[in-house]
C-alpha cells in the first residue's frame, strides 16, 4: 500500500510520543520533531508509510540515544496480555468454532499498538480488548484458510506488536488442532527494536517459544520490506503453505509486493488502510490477498 | 502562550485538512504538505501557535489559488448558527441568570470550529451543541465581568469563529441588559480569511452589524498579534472598559502579552490550552487574566 499524504502527520506524532516516552528533556524532544519534519520532507522516496515509519523513529533512537524507546511499553503490553492469556484460552476452548474465535482473539490483540494508543499504560487495556471480543470480523476469509492449513506443512506467521505475540500463542494452539500437531509453525518477528512491534526477546518474554520457531525477517521498519529481508526468511516465506501477516505495518508494506499468497489478519486503526480494505476504522479483518 | 512542540502536528494536519476542502488534485495537496513541512521547520520564529497556523494556511491559500479555502465551511456554520439562533435566544431569555446562560451559548458556540471539526457538514453541529450546553463552565469569573459590565461604556468583543458570531448576539443583547443601551460594543474580526474565523463579511452575515460596530483587527493569522493589529484597533483595544476574548488562537496569541486586563471566553479543544489554563480538554471557561 502506497504512502499517503495523512501518514505525515501520523509519522509526526509518534515521533513526538516516542520521544516523550524517554525524556523530558524540551531540546532533544524539538530537535527530534525538526529533525523527524526533514525526514518527512523526503516524502517522494518512501514506498509505504512504514519505511516513512521506520526512518523517524530512528531519529527517535539516534537523539534520545536509546535504541529501544518502547521497551517499557513493551513489558506493560506483554504483561497485560499475559494477565489475559488464561481467561481468552478457556473462552477460546469453549467456542463451537474455535479456530475463528482464535483468529478474533489474534485480531483483537492487536490493539496492542503504541503507535495508536500511545503510552499503553494509562488506558484501561483489558477493558478495551473485553469490548473488542465481541465485533467479529468485517471481513473474514476463514473457509479458504481452514483449507489451507488442513494440507500445511509449514505455516509462518509475521507478528506485529509485543503483547499481542502472547494471545497468538492460542491461535497457534488452534492452527496445530487444524493442521496437526507435526505442523512447523515459524513466528517471524522484526530484525530490531522499532516502536512496540515484537522482536525475538519480546517473543521469548511472551513465550512463544514453547508453540513455534522463532524466526527474525531482518527487518528495520515497522512492517516487512521484503527486498531488504533476511535470505533465510525469504526463502521460509516463499516456501511455506500458509502465510499469515498480522498488523497494519505488515499490510501496508507487503499488500502490493507479497509475491505470494498471503493471509491479512488485523484491526484496522486508521482511515488509510481502512479505505484501502473497504473497511470501517475499527473493523477486524481476515483477508486472502 | 507560547507554541509547543504538539502544535507542529496539529497544524500540518489542518494543512491537508484545508488542501482536500479545496482540491481532490493530490499533486497540489502534496505541494501544500510538503511546503508546509519547511513552514514547520521554522518552528523557533513562530511565538504562538496561531503564527505557526497563519504562516502554514498561506501556504494552502497560495498553492491552491484560493484565498479563502474555509468560504463553504463557514457558510455553513453560519447556517447551522441562524437555524439555532431563535430556540437558544428564547432559550437564554427563560433563564434566571441571562447573562451566565449567553456566556454559556457564546463558549459552546465555539464549538462551530472547522480547525478542530474539518469539515463541519459530515458532523451534526447541531447535536453536538445541544449536548454541550448542559455542561457549565469549569472556570466562570462571572461575579468580576458582572461588576466590571455594570460600569462599562465600551466593549470590544474579539470574535473567533464564522457561525459563533451569530450566538454572539444573544451575548451582546444580555451584555447591553447588565451595561445600559447605550454602552458601545465593538465585535472585533480578522482582517483576511483565515481558516474558518470571521471576518467582517461573515459578521455581516451573522446580522452582528445589528448590535454592534463591526471592527476589523488588522490580523492575518488566527489570532491577535498586537504588534501588527491595526493602528485604529489597537487604540479601541487598549481603552475598551471590558474586553472579551473569544477561543483557542485569540487565547494562544493574547495570554502572556495582552497588555490590560482581559476576559477569556472559549472551549478548551486540545491538551495544550487545557493544560495552560489548568482545565480538561472539552471544558468551557470564562476566565479573567
Amino acid at each position: 500500500m502506497k504512502v499517503q499524504l495523512d501518514c505525515v502527520q501520523c509519522n509526526l506524532r509518534q515521533a513526538l510520543e516516542a520521544a516523550r516516552l524517554v525524556t523530558t528533556d524540551l531540546d532533544i524532544q524539538k530537535t527530534i520533531v525538526l529533525k523527524s519534519l526533514e525526514v518527512l520532507l523526503e516524502y517522494d522516496s518512501y514506498r509505504t508509510s512504514p519505511e516513512m515509519g521506520g526512518a523517524v523513529h530512528e531519529v527517535v533512537k539516534e537523539y534520545t540515544g536509546n535504541a529501544d524507546p518502547y521497551e517499557k511499553v513493551k513489558r506493560v503490553a506483554i504483561k497485560i496480555a499475559h494477565d489475559m492469556y488464561p481467561v481468552l484460552k478457556r473462552y477460546v476452548e469453549t467456542q463451537e468454532d474455535r479456530l475463528l474465535s482464535a483468529l478474533e482473539v489474534s485480531a483483537v490483540g492487536n490493539l496492542l499498538d503504541a503507535g495508536v494508543y500511545g503510552d499503553m499504560r494509562t488506558v484501561d487495556m483489558e477493558a478495551v480488548l473485553n469490548r473488542e471480543l465481541t465485533k467479529g470480523f468485517a471481513v473474514c476469509d476463514i473457509k479458504a484458510l481452514r483449507e489451507d492449513l488442513k494440507n500445511a506443512e509449514t505455516i509462518v506467521i509475521i507478528g506485529d506488536n509485543a503483547g499481542e505475540t502472547v494471545l497468538d500463542r492460542i491461535l497457534i494452539s488452534e492452527i496445530k488442532n487444524v493442521s496437526g500437531e507435526k505442523v512447523g509453525v515459524f513466528y517471524a518477528v522484526r530484525g530490531v527494536p522499532m516502536i512496540n512491534d515484537a522482536t525475538e526477546e519480546d517473543a521469548i518474554a511472551s513465550g512463544l517459544d514453547h508453540d513455534a520457531t522463532i524466526v527474525s525477517t531482518g527487518s528495520a521498519v515497522p512492517g516487512l520490506i521484503l527486498d531488504e529481508a533476511d535470505p533465510e526468511f525469504l526463502k521460509l516465506y516463499r516456501d511455506a503453505d500458509v502465510v499469515i501477516s498480522k498488523g497494519q505495518g505488515n499490510y501496508e508494506t507487503l499488500s502490493d509486493t507479497a509475491g505470494r499468497g498471503l493471509y491479512f489478519l488485523l484491526k484496522a486503526k486508521c482511515e488509510v488502510v481502512a479505505r484501502d480494505i473497504a473497511v470501517s476504522v475499527g473493523a477486524n479483518v481476515l483477508v486472502r490477498k
